[in-house]
């Protein structure tokens, strides 16, 4: 049984994918672009964000050539097997490195741009109905979901196919997890560089303009408006572009090396493809969701009897989803009978199994669209609490929305505990045999599960890349001077972008955390070929102090990296906000009565100094990520490399679910009180929004400004430590992947108790 | 070679500790009781605390009755070995957790008797000396701790022997393990009750009456400034009072277990009855450490040549601190040599080893006491740091404190890493074999650093309680309107009394980090004992999926008590927040310019308010805390139990620290605001607190508004979430003690994969 005639789906695949973004990239630009003011206001923007983003790969570019350098000057060193075999190793990994952080910075440099092309299109089409500006927004936001999927798909099947993944398939994943390093590797950094940049711009730009200034959101007399506009590309588009750029290949490659185990049990490189071909039908399933939203789905609000407009679009985006959610079930479910065979399984033949596990994958992926709304959206208890919280200040408003954030991570782990555990149970249904205590065909079926999840990737990231797209074609109409009704179109899809953003993060963590225990098990497989102490290897055992100690490190590094990025957030925000004062202060005319007399502010010396700000920032915290792991496989020893790996992913999860759910809840608490549902009765307690015996408390009042408080300190948690943790647990994964020979070499020598 | 003797010297100790309590509460008690005035204050906080305290404790009563039947059900029904085993181990099991309620319940109640009869003893001998008013303050708090740790000591050693310890060492400490956790689940609810309580009142106090009314602190026109002078008591004392009785006890059993192991290699009873005589001994070097500090050795302010009284305070406690440690130094070696003997150890006899590892416990716990002060004192950058970041408005004020909170806890995981691994190698040294991977030596090794370091409890509990003590002897001389050079002094042992606060708070978390290790052998031992699959009972293994969903499950579990504890706090202060402002608007003659036409708030109404408030409050955290460990057992099995405990337990540590040291910070920024430190340049921009070239930002300005958000954020922070932790993580080393047998029993039936 030769499989590998398969290779051919993924790569024909990614290729019709990418000419698909083309298409989508034509459809965009072709748009008009809007009123000459518009286009004013966007060509500041795109210039902005251009000129960060090449600042920013300039020296991600720097530090991925030397990373790469040392990576494979370690292994040809320090590596394991003889001369020949741990120079090729050096320079296959190498290489895959470059090419993993190249793909990436490629997907999200393209993405952004057509993205930043996008939001006057989308702006000056608001202009003429709803279904348009929803259309060109997500085709905008497309363009940087399918090229990333495409170009993740594409760099690994054809790493691999060059490796000679065809002919030699044992040895070949292990050769590739360079690409994944890489990808992580740039990921870590456009992740904190952009999620750094956007807060600064948008704190700075809230406290003062908005606080103190009394202006509002997106008002062109606020000097820092320009960079807010900018920094919501860098840091939702490119950001989540390499972070999910990343995820698809670490958990494709992982799940390969898992899948060489069974690939030697059974000769069939089935195995080993599968994750492949899983992802290239998952393209296909998210372009049939995307296809489907077109203008004439779209019920106008004019002809919509009162319903809000954003309750419209989010509707035809859900429907979407769940047209990419049906098809991908289909897809797993034929993947797995084409390629999971030549063993036998118990009742069902394995390839139901398997399917069955992929479907657990695209529950919990529903699972968790549903968890988030209910934490973030502010039709439920945990916003309208924090709005309530408002009444009495800056301060019970924080108090509570911390409550809120951490109480919110014990659903999705409760959800997650159950997906690995069944599909755990369902993939051991397998008669695959086990290593130590891991059932292998368990294990493989939580590689099912993460990789069903993942093939809606490119539709979730088209979702999360709208956001910016909206929120900048809002911000473009307001500033351009657009029409009322206008503004109502891209406020309610502004709106929208909101949650599909952190839908974006909750799947982005769901999968990290389904993934979680793949990578882990793949990262023993690698020691077992290693051969490092074989009896012990399939064991992580706590009870062994060395195992203990970097576990407690592990959890450590991510409050510590979480306060590095927040930190840098701080300092950065700080360095705005006495611009913006200066501005003001220096300037007056800028907020002159007549808007005659007004002169226009300053935007590009606040663009550039969010733009040195989040480059100069974005160090640190990504060394300490990098060094860390290294620093204990190195003293503590590989399997105590486990230990910190497998507990601090379990950390950043809790973590990264507590602030990204916690900002999304302040931000919409913030948006409750700006809506006018905020109602009080005379003794001041909080009454139902509905209740119009109650007296709205809107923008200006108290209970606003507590609110904006709450939603700028939510700001960095959402969007910058949350995010960046997302790429963190993952590099945890590739960094002890790639760097597994040196932790057994070091052990070698200094054989660890 | 027979040394069951030595159960004499912790029993004597004991006995004479609590005569040593009586003596210092002599010496308190028969201070006078200040002015009318004072004396009317210091009446309504006697008659708040006990009436809370009374409540609290009917409600705790009534739970620990109902708890103690269940779990003595529950083991003889379900538990190991034939009817009569069963029955004997629960009705042993029962009354042990019944007595460790009560001492805890005791303890608690007798301590904070005499905490609030000193606080105007404490005002009145202020209005004599700096030196008395410190003397009387620290007495006055060392009444509880000598109280705790001898009731602690006295409870397990006679129930010990009454339980046929000496006769049949062997049984007797899984015997025991119930008082433990009685004593944990006591504190639990009073620790919860009480921070719930103190700091509802306070953020109610400090809310409407400082920022919104713009009143002092401790202002008699507040109305919630007497729940708030209550709080500091029934928080600090009986809260902290409870939370370190079950520290002593649980770690004291958990060692006792261990020993028994060694009793059975060696016959030397000498191994379980260690760490009853090390505590003996610590309780010898508290009593040393607290008597050199009389009033011949403090300075008084006006001799001082200008230097700050607060400084010459606390340089006393620590020199009464440094002496502690030196004679328990002492203590440890010798009660290593007398009863740790029997075995051959690498170089040095055996007790050297263990010595040298009671050693690094103490030295440990000098390294938390500066690790501590570094990121809570305002001289150190963290908290100039977020005194800076006050002066653009509370968000930043915020983010500032998080960023510091989640950064200082790489510190202290550092330093416990290093003691765990130094005083595992040490005990490591002497030949005693391994269970599994774990060194029997090397983990009685890490036993004895956590029972030196436990040492000095009773003078750090002693520091602790004279915090809340100055804090009430400074409210109870602003409201008896006693004079300015007076209040100094007050404020400064008040000032004193926050460091010693936190202080105690990182020593309580770095005993519980270093003991968590050999609570966690403990337990494996308890199952090994059981019989359960012996071959895999000493490995708990990641790579087994029910221990890592336990493991995430246990984390989260840590991330949601906080939630539930932070929110309690938030309900309780909100309606504390509504009657405030209710009063002042229903009665505005409590504001009356002229303070003759003024009239008395309601302040037993706000009292009354905490009161039912922190009842309500503290079940349902409670509840869960209690259930979640339980269900993890019978569910996913005795080894996912240990997961779930270890990792929870890592997770507690850190979130702790964050949440004790954060709140920490932000109070010593507003404090360093208001000792008038806060000054800028005229661009705005900090500069050094002695730059007299800079503009004082003090009291009232925005800045210091700012502040105030931040300490009130801060308050459930340190107060009620960070130290409810620790007794949550202790709880959960004592719950799974105790029901061991019914997860062994379920595991029996069910077979978990």
């Amino acid at each position: 049984m030769n499989n590998s005639i398969y290779i051919v789906v993924p790569l024909v695949m990614g290729v019709l994918a990418v000419g698909f973004a083309g298409y989508l990239a034509n459809f965009v630009l072709r748009k008009d672009t809007g009123t000459p003011a518009m286009q004013k206001v966007a060509d500041a923007i795109f210039k902005g964000a251009m000129a960060f983003l090449n600042r920013q790969y300039r020296t991600i570019g720097i530090l991925a050539v030397a990373a790469g350098i040392i990576v494979g000057g370690v292994l040809a060193l320090l590596g394991q097997g003889d001369q020949a075999a741990r120079i090729s190793l050096a320079w296959h990994t190498t290489i895959a490195f470059w090419v993993g952080a190249l793909c990436s910075a490629i997907s999200g440099y393209i993405g952004m741009y057509v993205a930043v092309k996008s939001n006057s299109r989308t702006a000056s089409a608001a202009t003429r109905s709803l279904g348009e500006a929803l259309m060109v927004s997500l085709r905008g936001g497309a363009v940087s979901g399918f090229l990333v999927v495409a170009l993740s798909l594409l760099g690994v099947s054809i790493i691999f196919t060059l490796y000679g993944g065809l002919s030699n398939p044992a040895l070949a994943p292990s050769l590739i997890v360079g690409f994944g390093f890489g990808a992580s590797f740039v990921a870590l950094f456009a992740q904190l560089g952009g999620g750094i940049y956007t807060k600064a711009a948008d704190v700075g730009a809230d406290l003062v303009g908005k606080v103190e200034a009394g202006i509002p959101e997106d008002d062109p007399r606020n000097p820092a408006v320009i960079a807010d506009l900018v920094g919501d590309n860098v840091g939702d588009c490119a950001g989540r572009g390499a972070d999910l750029f990343e995820s698809t290949a670490a958990e494709n490659i992982g799940a390969m090396i898992l899948g060489v185990a069974l690939y030697v049990a059974t000769k069939n490189i089935g195995w080993i493809l599968f994750p492949l071909v899983v992802r290239a039908f998952g393209l296909i399933a998210s372009a049939l969701g995307l296809l489907y939203i077109r203008p004439s789905r779209v019920v106008e609000p004019d002809k919509a009897a009162g319903r809000d407009p954003g309750e419209i679009a989010m509707n035809q985006l859900n429907i979407g989803y769940f047209i990419t959610c049906g098809v991908s079930i289909i897809g797993v479910f034929l993947a797995s009978y084409l390629l999971l065979t030549g063993i036998n399984a118990r009742l069902f033949p394995s390839w139901v199994w398997f399917g069955l596990a992929g479907l657990t994958g695209i529950l919990l992926s529903i699972a968790f669209v549903y968890i988030t709304q209910y934490y973030t959206a502010g039709t439920w208890r945990p916003v309208r609490e924090i709005a309530a919280a408002t009444l009495t200040g800056p301060a019970t408003t924080i108090i509570t929305g911390v409550a809120v954030g951490f109480e919110c991570t014990a659903l999705p782990v409760l959800a997650i505990s159950a997906a690995l555990g069944l599909s755990y149970f369902l993939g051991s249904q397998v008669n695959l045999g086990t290593h130590g205590v891991i059932s292998v065909g368990g294990i493989f079926g939580t590689a099912v599960a993460t990789m069903g999840m993942l093939m809606s990737t490119a539709y979730i990231l088209a979702m999360d890349t709208f956001g910016p797209i909206t929120d900048n074609a809002g911000g473009i109409t307001e500033m351009g001077g657009g029409a009322e009704s206008v503004r109502d179109i891209t406020d309610a899809l502004d709106g929208v972008g909101n949650t599909t953003k952190a839908l974006t993060k909750g799947y982005g963590i769901g999968s990290a955390a389904l993934a979680a225990f793949l990578l882990f098990s793949a990262y023993l497989d690698v020691l077992y070929t290693l051969e490092h102490n074989n009896a012990a290897v399939y064991r992580v055992d706590l009870a062994d102090l060395p195992v203990f100690i970097a576990a407690l490190i592990g959890i450590t590094l991510i409050f510590f990296f979480s306060a590095l990025a927040i930190r840098a957030v701080g300092a950065a925000a700080k360095r705005m906000i006495e611009e913006v004062r200066r501005q003001f202060r220096e300037n007056p005319k800028i907020m002159a009565e007549n808007p005659a007399d007004r002169v226009e502010p300053d935007y590009a010396r606040c663009v550039d100094i969010s733009t040195r700000g989040a480059l100069r920032a974005m160090i640190l915290p990504g060394v300490v990520a990098v060094a860390t792991p290294i620093a204990v496989g190195i003293i503590l020893g590989p399997q105590a490399e486990a230990g910190l790996l497998m507990v601090g992913t379990m950390g950043g999860i809790v973590m990264a679910t507590f602030l990204n759910n916690g900002g999304g809840a302040w931000d919409n608490a913030k948006k409750y009180i700006e809506a006018g549902y905020l109602r009080v009765n005379k003794e001041g307690e909080m009454v139902d929004r509905l209740d119009t015996s109650g007296t709205v408390l809107g923008k200006k009042s108290d209970a606003h400004k507590a609110g904006v408080v709450g939603d700028t300190v939510g700001d960095p948690f959402k969007d910058t430590a949350g995010p960046s943790l997302h790429v963190l647990i993952k590099l945890l994964s590739t960094i002890t992947l790639v760097l597994a020979p040196l932790y057994v070499y070091v052990n070698t020598i200094f054989p660890h108790p």
